[in-house]
């Protein structure tokens, strides 16, 4: 018995913004998709730009392809119908990046963490952003697995099978042991527990997102959320700890715990609670639906972070580009899946 | 910190098409929601034709509202932006009731197992729906928990992450003890075991839709599955069931089970399990992802069936009603969620 439908297979001309672990990894990915093909790359790290393409990546077709300045160099040589932006986590900052680039029609997915929901701090650049977009055809989105995926949009994916939600509770612990070494730095590894927390308050450190996550799971249901409170400190080592980039010594910080949540009323309807350390045990994400049906679910193990930030960004890309122009919520694209 | 984007409130005239347990609870939920404004109800069961829609189904506002025998009856009191249709399981039977109400332009959200994926057994009706859908504006999609999210939907989002995906997995047990009086009796409680085999063998029980929720893995992940097998048999009670509705005497059938699968190649990449019988212990859900990264999902308790399968319906109208006109797939609309 066949399946008739055949799946669309338009090829999509993809560059690269910023050429860190995530971005190389992105464009190695992308590189492997027959709808995808690569042209080119940006970087303004001195070290990065100028550079063969081919041997930075290791893709063989890219050998001769050199890293670019700026978008205006890339463009004077390529025309890619989408970028994959992964430098930076601010929404302002990257405003920036991609005001440019949304003026020029061209796409952009984007690791950039407030972009997942850009009008929680700067609705009035997210609505600047949006008018580009639209007037010039663009569509832009922020995506990743957090936030973009295992805090937000799979607890809302849960909650259309609910008939009422009266709570939403999500919990990810992971071992970040596992991960690569900007994310154990950026989690205060080997810092004095003071040092850290004082990073934490002006911002400098920790996990970038999980308010972002939080609003859009409210904007989601529908949840007039008027504030969101966000908490966090150091997890302490409690025995000396070596990685494959740093080592930790006992009674450094290891790590983070972060939650943010929002009431109506007095009741507290969204928590989001982030434990992120190394050597952390029983890594797991955890979500709880709290009304009719009650859901529960378990993701035994957790998602892990890099491989599925990198497979979050490019699944996206096709679907992105059959969405209508405009800066993009990641809700409003059609179910995420391999593309 | 405030949460600027409004939601869309246009209010969404609604009627229904099939007043058993599911269309009734459908009505009900939907009642409950701002934005779904019930509007009347068509059977053509003598029995509730003519009956007062507001007695069967407790909603106060709906006093007076007479059940309709027909469309045409109905059309000629009100003009429904929306059809709940759930009515049969069949493709085949539900286009019949499906193509006056396309004509008309008017949207509809089905329960109809089949129309999860209604190219799989009919793909030239399929076709000429989605034609007369986009003609006449109207947007037909047919959803639920199962078919339409738990062995289907809820997969295609986990892959969404994935950066490479070789086998879906899932199983799905379900106590029957707890669902409504027509499942209890679709999955064979009561009879010999040979007596449902022969009534499985001839379509005439089983849960139906899951070569569909399969076709729908295979075609979101764009993977060329030629056949799906399907097998099957009774589960025999071993020991007396008594639930609300009947009672099982142990050696008679209490619920069934179901598999079905895929190959590429000599390899199984998508296995489908489901166990549907009275009493049966540790009810779950599980989906197993194996690729990179692995993924692992349970729902221990497992989507209870009927309250979920009732607010998939709800909860789909107002993004169906968003997307294009035509016949839809359920992974075509933005991501599931409360609405």
């Amino acid at each position: 018995m066949p399946i008739h439908l055949p799946r669309r297979m338009k090829q999509i001309r993809i560059a690269q913004f910023g050429l860190g672990p995530i971005g190389v990894e992105t464009l190695r990915l992308a590189a492997t998709k027959p709808w995808a093909k690569v042209v080119g790359a940006i970087d303004n790290n001195l070290t990065i730009t100028g550079r063969d393409l081919g041997e930075l990546t290791g893709i063989r077709g890219l050998r001769g392809c050199v890293v670019q300045p700026s978008l205006q160099e890339l463009l004077k040589r390529v025309k890619p119908h989408l970028i994959f932006h992964t430098a930076v986590s601010k929404f302002k900052t990257a405003f920036v990046q991609l005001e440019p680039i949304a003026r020029r029609g061209i796409s952009v997915v984007s690791s950039c963490e407030e972009l997942v929901f850009p009008q929680l701090r700067e609705p009035l650049l997210a609505h600047r952003l949006d008018q580009l977009c639209k007037k010039n055809g663009a569509r832009i989105v922020g995506t990743g697995v957090n936030p973009g995926f295992v805090m937000d949009l799979l607890p809302l994916c849960l909650t259309g099978v609910s008939r009422e939600v009266k709570a939403v509770h999500v919990q990810r612990v992971v071992d970040a042991s596992t991960r690569r070494e900007p994310l154990q730095r950026k989690i205060g590894s080997g810092l004095s527990p003071g040092e850290f927390r004082r990073l934490l308050k002006q911002g400098r450190a920790g996990h970038a997102g999980l308010k972002e996550s939080l609003a859009l799971v409210a904007y989601g249901l529908g949840w007039p959320v008027k504030t969101i409170s966000e908490s966090g400190g150091a997890v302490v080592a409690d025995h000396d700890i070596q990685t494959k980039y740093l080592r930790v010594r006992k009674g450094e910080t290891c790590g983070l715990h972060q939650r943010a949540e929002a009431k109506l009323g007095k009741q507290t309807v969204i928590s989001l609670v982030l434990k992120m350390y190394l050597d952390a045990p029983d890594p797991h994400d955890a979500i709880q639906i709290e009304g009719n049906p009650p859901l529960n679910l378990v993701l035994p193990g957790g998602v892990a972070g890099d491989h599925a930030t990198v497979a979050a960004l490019v699944n996206a890309a096709p679907r992105l580009l059959d969405a209508l122009p405009g800066l993009r919520l990641p809700i409003d694209l059609p179910l995420p899946r391999l593309a």
